[in-house]
This record gives structure tokens, C-alpha cells and sequence, in this order.
């Protein structure tokens, strides 16, 4: 008896204060707080060049997926700001495993301070969508392989944990060990430190979540000074995260590629001992080592792209 | 010539680089990056006792937002506590006339950071459904007397400026001396400081709104740790800035008037200098004395709403 | 019945959950978490040269509280840093009323987080030593006329407010406007703010004070950097607090009457023209000046002294 | 001659200004600043279950500490939450052996700011009761194997440097190992990093302890927002430090097999790959799936318990 | 005797430990650590239209000052942001007199931390070139007629304050009021708060100055996001300051003017109250209401330089 | 074509908006917004007992550099304090490989906010100097093998990045792994993190370094609370970094011997089990084991400097 009360009162820690105010399928857009239909979603993102999956949301590739695991803050910098994406990188976060670089497709999820008033107003609209519990799980459940759970809880350190280490495991299974990058805290980090699954988050706390509610799952979050849109490819170094809109995924990793050998070949040149760095970089002076850079350039360029295709 | 070169270049100043999503009359809802239609909002307000406007939004009643005049913070925190709402108070502002009160009924306003691709979708959007210009004057210009324009700007201080002297000028005309509540920045400090309406803001600086967008107009925002509805009464102090919802409102306004009854009755007493603060507060521990306080406070409540209605 | 059921929800709030350990009375000490007993006090007071409270506490004689309300953080800085006393002064304080000065003798109040194992017992001991109820307002019942309530409560915001208008309005009767320092919270700043006792607290909060325990009364408290003993000078200014060792009083007094003659004499000259500033400051370099400022010296702090000894 | 000099000069790096106020064994404790005597001790820890060592510390037994080693802040979380101890843990240190976990007896030490007329007082006190000199080493000089030593010297950085490497190696040794926690600094990070003891700390600082006196030693202090008994079980994780009342140590621990159990069944159950997380976790929902539950716990509780008592 | 002992304690007050690198006349530049000789500051600050100082400084005409008494940073922020100047505000100050507006030319000083070693060789130097003392008097003592004194002491607060009443007296008689910026401190707020000149600073602290050393007078400074040049125009606002480069003081100046009529005209529309905001500000939408301001702006122009013209 | 058009913006990515003021030789010191001259550099380190670079920059031996690789941040401070060095300790950073000592001689750099008006006209300057291009890489290529680079960004973030992994690896190269300390960020971290030279630095960031103009080449900088000199003894350990003067080199080295062999012998004793710490450290009550103390001492640093002379 006694085991089975405790056991009762340990099972409550995670749904303790949890609401939820709407859930989400494409055809349940009408049971949340702010809607962002299949058709909204479509039509902001229409300049994907990619598949979608079943519920509108760009779906990068997984080649190009596993090609981005390489990618650096630095080399997304080069592109977004000459295209005018001046806001996609959030830093700041405590890193679970620094060495270990997350790559995935966005997959957004928005927390807004309880009100018991809307709260009880949501949870009736949700029941009445077929939706009969409400909480972090619902949008959890919804992950996909490849996916990075993308959660905007308004920075909360104490009650704002959006997993566990059961949670975590749960994710690290259904997004193939894809990522999670949370404006706000976890808990069980003892647990969480031994998966092997990247994460970004701002605090740690021994608390379960609550005190919040549920407001969005697959809708724009804001995450730092970062517009996130559901199906960005999320790339996480040593440093930050980057949020790339689909469009501009594929330039992205072509310049990649070419700053990686332009590092290649200036480090070689470094390694020579003969010049002073400004005579090679970041572009030679002297017109004869471009002209070797640039035949250097043109041939790696096509065995790196050789080599990808052959894979 | 040169005069009108520099009039464009000064003219531009404001208009520089803000973009905004979409907007926002009720038959415009579709237009809205984050949508909230008139049917949301009568949904998740139902609790609303008062009129409406024709946008849907709850109309807290003009007597009872000069009755509010004279709240403080902590009369407001007796009851919202004791309804289980823990979330509805907001702090850390700069406050513009820390002696003058405000009371209104928020209209929200929010701005995410600026991303092209999102914005340019958003414009063509907006054009479609007859909205030109897409601004924080768009915004601006839908204020009705006794409104609080309530503004979450994500803290941006630079290019977080939601007005400056002129803007504030006008908010103040068209809401009949509201008020603002921004979590963002304001500019033109020195402009501003001359003008008779409150404002609550996070910071200040001198350049212009820009690398934003707004997202939504009369939409649930967040402010600090505060959920806040369209239509919600604003209150700020000294000290910050409570949003009671419209449900609550009587019940705050009537407890109000008990708890300045009884402190009149704590001083009264204090004056006297017989007795120790805990024979009279927070409650008289003689039965005789608070059958003295109770019969005060009847007499006291009776005299003070007589009066209130004879206004 | 309504009106009774609201009273006592509104009477709770502040009774709500502070809980206190013991206290305190020369006679009670054994029911302090933290015992401090009349002989210690005697003991670590020992070099106080004035009167002392039946308690035991060091009393700053009332004419010299009054020659102290002109003394600024400098001039106490001068004496106290000479003496070897480094870590006398607190800032960062809000500050209720910056030009008006506080002068007083520490009444001390500490509390620490509450933790229900020890309250329960505490509450025990309070009550074999005839303690009914335990609380805040217990401290502030023993203050005395002259007294400022120095209060630790470690900084805390929500629910570290150790007053609100009551109970300030109280302190400002039974210490005939004293003063307040709080290394923590207050309440109601505005209806404090219309009051004319000086006060200096970190923070203002709507909560009432909760989830703490009284764990002494005029014991050694810390504030910020300094260890504040009971019977302590109490000064603040526009900058901060000074708590100045009752065997040193006299000697800071003296020394600022020097230092305000000095700026005095200093001002005279500068207003003269001819001088710049190192010629006159801080010491004059012309010997003919230096005897010209020593005879002013003695002859207005004859003055000085004089006129004081009339009033 | 100029080594012994050298010497000497080095030797005052850590006597320099270390003042102590009194000290402190249950037959010193009239010699402390804040007394808190043995009776004391016993009074407010009347709920301990266990042993108790000389001076009056709780003593929670050696196998339980052992077990303890496996705990995790949100394991005692669930107990400590449940049993209205909201105040008992405390973050933001910098951990040095992330790691190792740290599990032990509290010993707590108390520092305040430096008053030279305080402190001259204490001395001769202590002088009197038989202690020569006073220092931090008076205090670590007591510790005993299975302590944890807990200082609160106010968050100090320059000057507020418990230990150094050598220090730190003796506090090691005395403790078999058992932990440190300091509201405060460390100094030689280099030389401590190589050893393997868990340590807390706030930060590091290169000067030597001073400017404080020692005010307590195993009196009720404060970290961060606790209040800790000497004899609480301490236990730190990657997360921050528990600090757990003796009378609960025991159902902590119990709970604990509960909880790894039962995150054992839901990863296990996870790895099959058939349930959404929310049909398994917190707790099954298929009726089927709880009794299949409810029965691994009971079969791995038994093993578990078995398995300890054989140990 | 007494006395005479303690004066001599109370005048060390400032002279304590300020040490000063090297002065600073145009001919005693080499005397100075950071050399910028006046042949440095004409080369450097060649754009300057206007007359100069004879030891090189620009001198933005007294006319000029006077008439940039009414401008705000905004003003100011429109032609430097065009002009390609986006580092010249600095902000984060406490302001003496929010409502005072401070204009002035700069005149710089840099401190930096004393090393022993630098500071007696300076102190030689110095002695080499006729200077007897070193301290901040030695810059104060330059001061000249609308001067403002900009400080950098690298945000220095305990002995990082550039004056004390005393000084700071001297300081407003030697610049008929100029003003003070300081990214550091000063002490004696009591006393200066009383004074009528513009002040920036970024904290109030008792202590002396101390623990630097004087390293260059009249060299580029930085103050915040800053480059500050001698001679700069210095616009203080309630929200910051401006650094204006002599070369755009012209232009600014002419900017504003047509700003104020701007806003005169738009407030003017607005309180008509037939129009909304957008369809007047920032730039009329009416080709008809463009031309009225237009001829508005035409006019005021007229009457505003005519009547400037006539003083 | 696209290659190269793509290849140009790339490389466009470093010299994108840095501007440098002027540079830097012995013989170019007229080129420097703040100059400083071989022969300042010569007076200013007229203490240092060692060789001198060409520029006049103190070179503390190989033989030194290797020996202070063992000394940690208080071995340091035992000596500099006692002589008066204050100031000579920076800590705060982020710490690239914090297990890996840095030891060096200091390579002084300087930046300051850009403007666009003093830039232009340093261009020029440099120009006539026969410097065409002014950049970081200026300064970089001027560095030494055991060189530390030293760089004061003013704790700048975005566009505050000295250095990529590109520059870093030829620093690396350069300086023989010497090291770098900015009071700024880098960028590249990813690929920093794989190189073996230690970097002490604020912060990370995606961009390149821009908006600032480099001010000195081996000036006094400010690194935190420190006065630089080029030619300083920079020894970082896991805590902070520590500026030697030269004149100081040999008494640190020296003085860290005997405190290694202290903390040897005091280890040893704590090892026997034997003593309480107070008996031992910081210097034996007993004479005999005094006595024993300085035997021991005295061979060991017989040993020590033996051993050290052999290789």
C-alpha cells in the first residue's frame, strides 16, 4: 500500500502543475492559444526547395542533414549575413556535450506563464479536439527522426525544466539522437549527462515543470534574438546555434566547403614558414599564390564533391 | 532642395527598417503571423462580465477604471493570490511618472525579431488583405481612449524604441492619457518626460524601432513573467504593473476598499500610541477592539460606496 | 458573512507564513536560534562610553543623533578608516527619501530561511518563555524612539518584504522616524513613499514577508560587507549606509566639523579666482595661506562649538 | 638568512589578518560571537534517528551515507518538496570533479565581515577559554572522517579563500574524502584540481583568507537559500547541493530505489520502441501495463534491498 | 596640537595614493606615458572648422554651445548615424541633474592602474619637466571656460572617484559649468547634489582616489562604446551622451532645427484629432498636407534662424 | 565564375570593416593614434636586468619561460604583494585548455571604437609609413616565438573576435604556442579548441572583428585591473593570469621553489596522520619540527636548483 502511495506521489512530479492549452495536428490548429495552420505554415515557408513532411513542416534532407554535421557558427555567419538573415544565432546556453555538434530540423514547442482563466478554457477546447491530457509530452510524442526539439519557455530557470532524464531518453529514441535546444532549464542532469544526445539550455533545476502552459507546438518561437521557424535546420557548435531557413540551407554548405579548403590550403601555406600571415590570408597578395590557391581550391572542391557522391 | 533631402533623410528615420507581419482588424485575423480572431478571443475571455468592443476585446466599464485610480500593487496581490492567479505581476521598469497611477485596458502589441523571408511573405500578405504600410503606427493607430498600449519587444533595447516623442504624443492623445507598458525601450526621453501620461519601459536609447517585425495585434503576450489578454485592466504603481482580468475586477475594486478601510483604522489606532502593532495588525487581538474595527468598517464601507455613487 | 470571510483572507496576508524562532527579550534569550544574551552584549560593547537600554544596548546620547544628522559618508569614512575599521559601509540601496538624512541607533533583526523542523521546535521554545506569537512584528514592538530597524533577511525579494504601510507607519511612530535599513524587501511603496521616515531597502515586492524564520533579535547581523552590531550609529545619505561603532562617535563628529570648516574655508577661496585648485586643496601649498586657513579653522570651530553648546 | 626571511614572509600569507571570534567545542561555546551550545544542538535536531557524535551532531550512520552516494538533486527533490522542506537546496557554485558526487555530514562554519573592536574582544575570550590562536584551521583542525565541511563567509571572493591546496589536503585526509561547500572562494585551483574530493565553491581568487572573523563553528548557517544544521546529510550532483534533515534521510534514500527502478521499467519499456512517451510516462496508462509495473518494481526492490543488506 | 594632527589625517584624504604618469602641457608631452603631442591633435582633428585652443584643441564657438543647449540625443543620432559615426553615444550613467542638459567642449583624462615601477619613473619624468605634483588636480587646474571634463578610469567605483565636492566646486567655477563625465566614480554626493552643474557618473563612493595613475591629458579616451576626441562637442540628455566631432557640429545643429519644427507641425495635426498618426507622421501621406509642411517647415525655419541671428 | 565571385566574399569576411590607426615599428612609432616610442619603452622598463628584443621590448630568458611553466596564480602573488604590485591579476576569462599552463612575454595590442574620421586620416599617416594595409594581421605578424598576445578590445563581443582558428594557427605557429590573452572574444571555437596553445579570452562569437581601429602596437595596455607593459611575464594557470614585471621574474621563480617544497614537507606530515593541520601549517608550533622544516627546505632547494642547473 504504502509503495503504491509513494509511487503515486512520485509519479505526480512531472504533471504536478503542467497545463496545456491547445494541441496540434495540422487539423487541431483550432485547439491552440495562437493558431499557425498547415496553410500558415506553408505559405511562410513556401521558398522551401525540400520535401515537407505530412503536416507542412520543410523537411531538409537527411544526405544534407549529414553533410551539415560539419558545419561551424562561422561558416553559417558567411552566408546568412551576406543574404540578410541578420538574427539566427542564439548563444548563451550551457552546452551538455561541447565536443558533439547537433544538427536537425526544427521541431518548435511554446510555453507561456499559467492563467488559470485561459488554462481552463484551453483544456475544455482540447477535450472537445479529442486531446484528453495536456502537457509537454503531447508535443514530445509528435518528435520524428532527425528532428531537434526547438522549446521557448521564456528562460525559466525553476519549474521551467522541459525534461528529464527519462524525457531526454524518450527524445534522444524518437528524434535518432537529434538535439535539444531549450530556452529554459532541464532537470536529472546526473542522468542526462551519461545520453548521448547534444542539448542547449540555459539552467538546471531539480524542480518538474509547471507553472506554465502549453501555447504552441510547430509554431514561430522566438528563441534568444532568434525568429525559429518550424523545420529550420538547427546547427549547434562549441558556441551557439544556428537557425538556417531551408532556402539557404544548400548555399550554406557549398561555401562551407570552399572556406574548409581555403583553411586547408592557408594552413598549409602557414606550415611552409615562409610567409607572414597577411601575404596569405584571408586571400594571398601576391597574384601568383592566388592563382596556386585558386587551382588548389578548384581541385579539392571536386574530390570533396567526388567523394559525397560516392557515399 | 538640400532642405527637402534632408527632411527625406530625417523622415526616414522611423521608418527605416521596421517590417511587420500582418494585421489585424478582426476580418483581417488571416493576416497575422500569429493568429487570434475575434471567435479566440470571445472564446478564451468568456469570463469577461463586461461589454465588449467591436473587436471583441472586454470593455472594462469607465467608472470602474476610475475607481481603479487609486489600487495599489499589493490590494490587487490580496486577491488574484487568493483566485490561484500566481502570474499577473510585472516589475523591473522604468517608470516615467512614478507618483501618477495608471489604469487602462491593455491592447497588445508584438514584435519578434526580423527575419527576411517570414517579412516579405508577411507584406504580400498584408497587401492582399488592403493594409499598405505595415508598422507600429498601424498599431498605434487602432488605441480607443482608456487603453494602455502594452508592448512585448522582447527587452530589445537598440532599434526597440516602440515610440518616440511624437508617437508618444499621439498614444496619449488617442488613449485619453492611458499609459504604455513596454518591455523594450522608448526614445526621446526628453520629449517624453514633459508629457502627463505614465509609461513603464525597460530601457531608453536614441535609435529609431528597426530589425523587427510585428507579429500580432490584440494577441495573448508575454510580459515578464505575466500572460497578458487583450482587454486586461492595467494597473501600475510605483513599484509595477498588475493585469487583473476582466472576471476579477469587482471582486479587486470591492477588496480594496476593506483594506484601506481597515489600514485607516490600523493608523487611527497607531496615532493613539496605546497599543504594540500586533495588539491592533494585522488583526485586533481583543475581541472588543475588533468588534470596534467591525463596526468601522461597516459604517466606513457604507459611507465610501455612497459616496462613490453619487459621482 | 462575505465581508467577514474577505477581512480574514485580507488579515492573513501578512500573518500568512512567517514563522519565528525565539526571541528575545534580555530575559528570553534562550529561546533565540541564535543566542546573544545581555552579558555578550556587554561584553562586545564593552569600549561603548555612553548610557545603555535596560537590554544592554549602546545609547548614542539624543544631542549627538542630532549633531549627526549633518554628517555625510566622507566625513565618517575619514575617522573610521584611520581607526582601522574597512568594512563599515553598505550601498546599493533603494533609497525612500535621498535628501533626507537618516540618523539612529541599530535596532538589529535577523532572519533565515525557514525550514519547518526547526520552526515547530522553535515555536515550542517561544512558547514556554511566554511568546505567543512569533513574527515580525514581534522585533518591531521592542523598538524605541532613536532607533533604525536594521534588518537581514538576506536579500530576499518575494516574500522578504519585512514591512508594509502598517507596519512602516508604526516603525515611524515608535522610533519617531528613525529609519529602515533592510537587506531585503518592502511593500507598498506607495503608500510609504507619503511618509517621512528615511529608508533603505533592496527591492520592493507586493508579496507579504513568508517563508523565513526570525532566527534573532538585536544579535550581530550582516549587512552587505558589514558586521552591524546592536546600538550601532546608524548614517545614511544619498550613497549609503555608515555603521559607526559607538566609541568612535565622538571622534567623527568632531573630525567632520574640521572637514565641513575645511570645505568651507576651501569654497571661499575658490569663489575668489585667484587660485587654482592645488594652490588652496587640499592642503593650501603657500605657507601665509596654510596659517590663514588654520586661524579660520580655529576660530570658526570656537563658533561652531559654541553655537552648538547654546541650543 | 634571506630564505628564513623569505620564509617567514610566506608562512603570513595565511595567519595575515584571518581574525576568529570565539571557538568553540561544546564546552567553549560561551566563547563564540553567535553561541549555539550543545543543548542547543539537541533541542533543534531532536528529530534525528540516529547517533550522535561528542559534541552533540547528529551522525547519520556510515552505510547510509554509502548509499546516498547515488542520489541525485531530483530524487531528494520528490521527498523534501512533499514534506514541506521547500528551502533545501542551493546552486550556482562551480563544481570542481562534476563527476563525483558528494555525499556527507555537515559541518558548518560561519564568517563575518572583520570589526577590529569585535575582534579584539573575541580574542581575549577565547584566549581565556584555552584557545591560543583563531583561525579557520580551529575549525578544520575538528573535522572528523564523513564530514562535509559548509562555510558561509558571504559570498567573498578576494580574501574569502578557505582553503588553499594545502588546506584543502588536509581537509581531505580528515574527512576520508568527504566534500566541501563554500559560500565563498578557494585559492590554488591548480594545485586542488588533482585532488580527488568533491568541492563547491563560488569562485577562486589567488589572495589568501582575511579581512573576516570567524564567528561560528557548527551553528545553524546559510548557503545561498538554506538553512543548514550541522549533522544534515549533504549531497551534491553536477545540479548544486541538497542539504537533507537526518529524521528524512531514510525515506529519501527508500524513495530513490523507487525512482531508479521505476526510470529503469520506463527506458526498458522506451527501447521497445512501441509506446509514446505519454502511454508509459510518469505513469502507464494501459491498466495492463501499471500491474506490469507495479510488479517490476516489487520484484527489483527486492533485489535491490537484498542485495544492499548483503553487502 | 591635536588638531593640527588631524587636519593633517584629513587633508591626506586625496592625496593618498594618486599617482600620476606624466604631464601635459603642449610641451610637456613627452612627459606623459601616452604621448599625443598638439602636432598629433591638429593632424588628427584637421576637419575642425573652427578656432582653436592654443595647445591645439578644437573650439567649437560659444554661440554653438549655447544654441546646442536644446539638443537631445535623438537630434544628435540622425546626422552622425547618416554620416557614417555609430559609435559615438555612451550611456549607463547616473545623472546629477536628469532635467539639466550638459553641452560643452571635451577636455580628456585617462587613468589606469598604478604599477609602482611606471609610476616612479613618471613621477621623475614629470619632476624633469617642472611638475611637482602629480593628481588629478594637476588636470583639473587646466580646465578652461565650457569645458566639459571627460573621465576615463576604466569604471572604477571604491577609489575610482575623480572628485569630491570640493573639486567638484572647483571643477563648475573653472568651466562656468561645463559639466563632468566620468565612466568611474565620485564621493561627497550629499554635498554636490546641491551643486548646479551637469554631471555623468557611474557610481558614489566614499573612498578617496586612489590606486592609479594619471596616464594622459587631452589623448583620445574611450568612455563606454566611445572614441572621445579633445575638443569634441559634448551633448548630455536624460538618457545619455553624445560625442559630436567639431566638423559635424554645423550640421547637427541645422538637422535639429527643422526636427523641432517637425514636431512642432506633427503635434500641431495630431491635436487637431482628425488624423490618424500614420497618416501624418513620420512623413505626411496627403500630397496636399506635405506641401502645408513644407511651407510650415519653410517659414519657421526663416523665423527660428532670424530670431537666432538677433540675439 | 560563381566560384570566385563566392571566393571574394569569403574572403571579405575578416577585412570587412577593420581599420587600424596606425603602426608600429621602433621607427614608425609617429604612425600611432597614442604613440609610444623604443625610447619610452627603454625609460618606462629601466628596471628590467634582462636583454631587450630590437624594439626595445624586455626579454625574459628561455630558461625562465620554461621554469615559470610551473608556477601557479598565488606563487605569484606572495612576491608581487609583498613588493607592492597590487594590480598585476586578471581573471574573469574563458579558458581555452585550462589544464595547460601559458607562460610568455608580453605582445601588446591595442584597439578602440572606430571613427570614421580618425581612421581616415590614420590611414593615410600609415601610408606615408609604407604601411599599406592596417589590421589585426599588422600586429600578428610582428609576433615572436615565446610571445604572449595581449589585446585590449574593450571586452567587446560581437566584432571583438581577434582571432579565427586561421589566425590562431599562425599565432600558434608564430609564437611558438606562446599564447593569447584578449579582453575581448574570438571566434572559430570549434576549431580553436582542437590547437595546443593556451587563450584566455571574454567570449565567443560567430562574426569577424570590425567596427573598432587598432591603437597600438606594444603600448601600456589594460588588461581588467592591470597595466600591461610589453616585455611583462604573462603566466596564466586555471584561475586567471598573472603580469610579471621583469625585475620580479627571478624573485617569483625563486620564492615558488621554497613554496613548493613547503607544501611538499607539509603534505608529507599531513600523510603521517600524526598532527592537526595547526601544527604544521602555515609554520610548525613545534620547534623541533621547525628545525626539521628548514633541514628539509634547505636540501630540497639544494636539490632543486642542482637539478634545474643540469639541464
Amino acid at each position: 500500500m504504502k509503495t503504491a502511495i509513494r509511487l503515486l506521489s512520485h509519479l505526480a512530479k512531472v504533471t504536478l502543475c503542467v497545463s496545456l492549452i491547445s494541441l496540434f495536428g495540422p487539423h487541431s490548429a483550432q485547439a491552440q492559444l495562437l493558431n499557425f495552420s498547415k496553410q500558415d505554415l506553408l505559405d511562410y515557408t513556401r521558398q522551401d526547395p525540400f520535401d515537407r513532411f505530412p503536416d507542412g513542416r520543410p523537411k531538409v534532407p537527411n544526405d544534407l542533414l549529414e553533410q551539415a554535421r560539419e558545419l561551424s557558427s562561422e561558416e553559417v555567419w558567411a552566408v546568412l549575413e551576406q543574404r540578410g538573415f541578420h538574427n539566427q544565432y542564439a548563444d548563451g546556453f550551457q552546452i551538455l556535450h561541447p565536443g558533439k555538434p547537433m544538427v536537425g530540423r526544427a521541431f518548435t514547442v511554446q510555453f507561456m506563464p499559467l492563467r488559470p482563466d485561459i488554462d481552463e478554457i484551453a483544456k475544455n477546447k482540447a477535450k472537445e479536439h479529442g486531446i484528453p491530457r495536456l502537457m509537454n509530452q503531447t508535443a514530445i510524442d509528435m518528435l520524428q527522426p532527425g528532428d531537434v526539439l526547438v522549446v521557448d519557455i521564456f528562460g525559466k530557470k525553476v519549474n521551467g525544466t522541459i525534461v528529464g532524464d527519462n524525457l531526454f531518453y524518450y527524445v534522444m529514441k524518437a528524434t535518432n539522437s537529434g538535439g535539444l535546444v531549450v530556452d529554459g532549464s532541464i532537470r536529472d542532469l546526473n542522468g542526462i549527462s551519461e545520453m548521448d544526445m547534444p542539448a542547449y539550455f540555459r539552467s538546471v533545476d531539480p524542480t518538474p515543470i509547471g507553472n506554465v502552459m502549453l501555447t504552441g507546438i510547430n509554431v514561430p518561437v522566438r528563441i534568444g534574438g532568434v525568429t525559429v521557424m518550424p523545420g529550420d535546420l538547427v546547427v549547434g557548435d562549441r558556441e551557439g546555434v544556428y537557425f538556417v531557413p531551408p532556402q539557404l540551407v544548400k548555399e550554406v554548405l557549398d561555401r562551407a566547403d570552399e572556406i574548409r579548403i581555403h583553411d586547408e590550403w592557408t594552413k598549409k601555406k602557414f606550415d611552409e614558414g615562409k610567409y607572414k600571415s597577411s601575404e596569405i590570408y584571408s586571400t594571398p597578395s601576391d597574384p601568383k599564390l592566388l592563382q596556386e590557391y585558386q587551382e588548389f581550391l578548384k581541385k579539392r572542391l571536386e574530390e570533396v564533391r567526388k567523394q559525397r557522391s560516392q557515399k
